[in-house]
């Protein structure tokens, strides 16, 4: 089930919007046009304003259009009505597209816009936000997988395009489209993990863990708080995690189940160091200052990742969308803060179930 | 200039939704929390209907409010207003999220939505359409050029992560992000153009002609119709198409601007074949039917096309998203029309400034 909301909008000259009856002049324009569509349209209220004009109009009481003229020179249209699973949608795109060609015209409108009608309530959420506050719809045709786990709302939805893909409290994780991902964060061809002693804090989805080991380390520890993700990710991501979630432990690997905080604190006392840390973790908040719980908890991953990191060591992670430059600006401040001091390069990768352009570090001692 | 629309989704138990008493408990809610936001709101009209319920409420007559539910348990609240250039929006994203949140406990509602302001009337138009009608919105920041040449609209916007977009008629074309696009069209690293005869039909933006004088073909002869279109790509598009368009005749390729039909006609008669004839014209239509002025060119370009090449030569041409399967289906219908008797291959990749992932051909004589 869901309700279909179509927007229309129309730039208009101000001389058609200054004043109240040009503005009625415009109305009668738009009613007769949506009068073809919807033919047993009624006039169901309207407010006039100094500055505006605005009107609701009705069929059947079952669509409710919604017509508002802005002295500034525009006009929204907003169709909304009810559409039951298998029935067809009032209007199709050739509906539309007519609709709003004549209506440009008629209304000598400069620009003109249809969006794809907005489907709301849906069982499924097709709608996904970027990091820099964009709306992208997917094409997702079912949920495959849903449950809450302690930490958090795990769901695996299948994309006809991305594949399957894992959503952590309605984020967007990683998806089978996403081998770029994992290929940027470990630096692939550009980073030696030959022999090498890694520690990946997080990853859960096991696409790292899967990569790593194709590259002959000598161990790889990954610490995972969440069990269930792993479950699902084993059973529903299996092209991009391979069978490393399959067992716990191997000559090549371990993964251990816990607060990787605590490990880490255990390591250090062990004395214990890596090659390689990567961040693997949650995503760094798009916030407008670096204070919070989410941003204590990236402070501390931080300082304990270098206490593991040997001298020559590195410490990986991603960062957020390359638009979001203020969250990554605050991110680096918590670099410059650390001690000893570090110093980082950066690499980025469009990675396609986030339908955008992600920034990764490499941070080493300085 | 732009009005925002910001639209909110709750679903409800039917139990909330069912009769006239719940339904105006459930508009005592909304209507309580709106006023947090909107301490002015005033209530302006409202319908009751058999099956539902919708209200309009208003502050200072610049706000508008829709609030709709369905008695299929469905809550939808439209929130519409003018924001002027500079102007701090009224609902940040904090302030949507926290409505979001608190309504949805109120309500007792399983699942709730809110999506991005929707920009409308904007000088720029940051929405474009998928092949399969979902709707994207870009990070575009400017528009760097616009012109009507005589056969299209063309224009180049600069989207902060995909760089310059060439758009054409409204859809996206090309952008600075898209090598993969070429190379997948031209089959890089499984093609093998050294010392071959091609010919490009359309290919304006340069792209494909730059890539393939790196694989040091005999000869390539590109025809493209539009003059306009490669001078745009020439000052805006060089990291992709290079200085190819700068001159129009070398020792390696010859641009020929006009009609690709009447040329090839021409080539035809005087008995001249290439390896390759690379189809990078207009896309397919998304139609239900393979009639109509397109789908008559598509199969002209064709028919003429397999005329020009050599026994064992390949046509090589874009497709359309995975996902238009109809679409695709009609393509390939054309394709075992044609005498003498063709086969076909396909590959495909996600093409960033595309947000999805396109379908290529390659095809030889059966």
């Amino acid at each position: 089930m869901a309700a279909q909301t179509i927007l229309f909008d129309f730039t208009l000259d101000t001389l058609k919007t200054a004043d109240a009856k040009q503005r009625q002049e415009v109305v009668k324009i738009v009613r007769n046009e949506l009068e073809h569509v919807f033919p047993q349209l009624e006039l169901a209220y309207q407010l006039s304003m100094e500055d505006g004009y605005f009107a609701v109009l009705e069929e059947n009481k079952d669509t409710i259009i919604t017509c508002r003229i802005f002295q500034q020179g525009l006009l929204t249209i907003n169709v909304e009505y009810y559409l039951a699973d298998g029935k067809e949608p009032l209007m199709s795109f050739d509906t539309m597209r007519t609709m709003e060609l004549i209506l440009r015209q008629k209304l000598d409108s400069d620009r003109s816009k249809y969006l794809p009608p907005i489907k709301r309530g849906g069982y499924i959420d097709i709608y996904m936000t970027s990091s820099d506050e964009r709306i992208i719809e997917y094409d997702i045709d079912s949920l495959v997988y849903e449950a809450r786990s302690p930490f958090q709302k795990i769901q695996i939805m299948h994309s006809k395009t991305l594949g399957n893909m894992l959503i952590l409290d309605e984020l967007q994780n990683i998806a089978e489209s996403d081998l770029i991902y994992t290929e940027t964060l470990m630096g692939r061809g550009i980073e030696n993990y030959e022999g090498k002693e890694i520690c990946i804090l997080g990853g859960g989805d096991g696409a790292l863990l899967y990569e790593l080991l194709k590259e002959k380390p000598k161990h790889v520890v990954m610490l995972e708080i969440d069990e269930l993700v792993m479950q699902a990710c084993n059973k529903y991501l299996n092209s991009i995690c391979g069978d490393v979630l399959e067992k716990r432990k191997t000559d090549q690997y371990e993964i251990v189940v816990g607060d990787c905080v605590e490990y880490m604190k255990k390591f250090i006392a062990e004395g214990r160091k890596f090659d390689y840390v990567f961040g693997d973790l949650t995503d760094i908040p798009i916030s407008g200052a670096p204070i919070g719980e989410c941003w204590d908890f990236i402070r501390t991953i931080l300082e304990h990742s270098f206490m593991l990191l040997k001298p020559d060591g590195k410490y990986l992670t991603h960062g957020n969308g390359t638009t979001c430059l203020e969250s990554l600006e605050l991110f680096e401040e918590q670099l410059r803060l650390l001690k000893p001091k570090v110093k980082f390069t950066t690499s980025k990768a469009f990675v396609p179930s986030f339908m955008e352009e992600w920034l990764f570090y490499q941070v080493t001692f300085a």
